[in-house]
């Protein structure tokens, strides 16, 4: 299998011009404001939404400055989110950097979210594309209801159904994915059976790399993930792994405690960390991952075959073997 | 001169169908959400800027069900940056009602300050006008960039000058009359000239209406307005009657620490209220907003008469009256 750099590289130049554009736009009075976002868009990260939303722009010949727009569009409303959620979790690191809740006070990390994204919507709208437009406002509202939802627990407060899961993996990473190659395809004018499959692929890649997620937390890297271990558990989130060994085992006393957001101690958390691990469920779970995946690549099917089809292709393998 | 809610009925019917608008479109399963939607938008207010917004939409035979989208859009973010105001401001009651922030934890109101923007800009987009939905976004950055000056009071911290006031007030206020005007006159397809006429009226009033707020803040009737007297100055920000007062009364220590963001004792503002009251500078204030109003009202000039013009012509004379 390729590097992800390397499978990355068909769009590497374009990146550079999509960071730009994250960076600009910010009026010269809020200087305070620049070098914060300087800061985000610094931080970085792999920049896997905006390199996908470009390689999806370029099916057909595209706008290449609207592509950015698009591509910086996707990054940012995705960075805003990130904002506000390091500040909801009282994170400290994101990226192995300190997140700017850690030096600004609350009211200054909610307006620069805010602004993020405010931008993030001027940038959708220089596509021309109200459909374009819409596909992200209705992505934050997806976003936003599932962090809602994750918060009050809406409706229940046990171990989620397969299908909650899916609804809550789908808000939180695969529907901005999903967003981002729909809006590609649509960008440069693809036809509507291929705009269905780069939304799809985006879906499911979006869906897998989410589950790949939840799985890492179970990994116990602490010093590469930056978390403790178990860190969705501790905070009464049950992800997969969870759901699996709960088949198994039913009702274990710490995830039942967990789930009803009570007290667990530490030695609690690493005890069924431990027992997780021994049972297969995360195996299980990667299984899971693989196969959300693999959906990815079969979504490609319709669409022309060429250099930024097989970097997708690639990178949904890569996706499932990364850091693992 | 008529009263407000006469000069309203213009519109009265149609906003109740920007009420419904700015309830609905919110997923089933968010029943939380739903219930403290309904709470914001029952909690009301006077709907000026919805108002504006479908008088300016109907100078030209105009889709109804769009301008609602409008007006509701043009609400809702309003609404939306007072959640995230008021929680950062941690201020407890508005329009005489308990804020979000008083009974939902941080993280809830933030998120649903977020959920409001989403919804917003979905509303805009429901226009199918790219041209709107930018100007949509260019007011959010326009109105979330002057409160995080005004946190920072980016560049310097003494007294505002005329034209640093002028921007904090367009930014806080004016931004999004204009905005609701100007794409009034977008949707309904009046000439260029003539949306900006109607931006211009906007602004105007928009401008007088921050205007008497900031005098409002120093007539001291702390039950009617819910805060206490002078809490701009409290807060270290120098309004236009402090501002003026510095003109004649220059470098009053209260006002050196209290713009230096120093502790400043309630008897220290009481104090100084009292010489601003006595100095005649509220009332040469009160002129200057008065000045924004006669300037709204010429800048109606060259749209056709009909009841809206009409309508719009005597709110800008309430504007300047409202509980003075």
């Amino acid at each position: 299998m390729s590097k992800a750099s390397e499978l990355l590289s068909v769009v590497t130049d374009d990146i550079k011009q999509v960071e730009e554009k994250m960076r600009s736009g910010i009026p010269a009075q809020h200087q305070s404001l620049q070098s914060v976002v300087d800061y985000l868009v610094g931080a970085g990260g792999k920049r896997l939404r905006p390199a996908l939303t470009l390689m999806a722009c370029n099916f057909y010949p595209v706008d290449k400055d609207k592509s950015f727009s698009l591509a910086a569009s996707v990054e940012l409303l995705h960075t805003a989110t990130l904002v506000h959620d390091d500040l909801i979790d009282n994170s400290l690191f994101r990226r192995g950097m300190p997140t700017l809740n850690v030096s600004w006070s609350p009211g200054a990390t909610i307006l620069t979210g805010d602004f993020l994204f405010a931008r993030a919507a001027q940038l959708a709208a220089e596509t021309d594309s109200v459909r374009i437009v819409n596909t992200f406002a209705q992505t934050l509202m997806t976003i936003v209801g599932g962090e809602l939802n994750q918060l009050f627990n809406d409706g229940h407060d046990g171990i989620p159904t397969e299908a909650e899961y899916h609804q809550r993996i789908y808000a939180k990473t695969a529907s901005l994915f999903a967003a981002g190659t729909e809006c590609g395809g649509v960008l440069c004018g693809a036809p509507e059976a291929e705009i269905r499959a780069l939304r799809d692929y985006g879906y499911y890649l979006g869906m897998g790399f989410q589950v790949i997620d939840d799985i890492l937390d179970f990994k116990g890297d602490e010093e590469h993930i930056g978390k403790p271990v178990a860190n969705d558990l501790r905070q009464g989130i049950a992800t997969l792994p969870v759901m699996l060994y709960n088949r198994q085992q039913p009702n274990h006393p710490t995830i039942l405690k967990a789930v009803r957001r009570e007290p667990v101690s530490d030695a609690e958390i690493l005890d069924i960390v431990d027992k997780i691990r021994a049972s297969g469920c995360v195996e299980a779970a990667l299984d899971e991952a693989v196969n959300f995946v693999r959906q990815a690549q079969a979504a490609l099917e319709p669409l022309p075959d060429n250099p930024y089809r097989r970097a997708m292709h690639g990178l949904a393998d890569y996706t499932v073997t990364r850091d693992i």
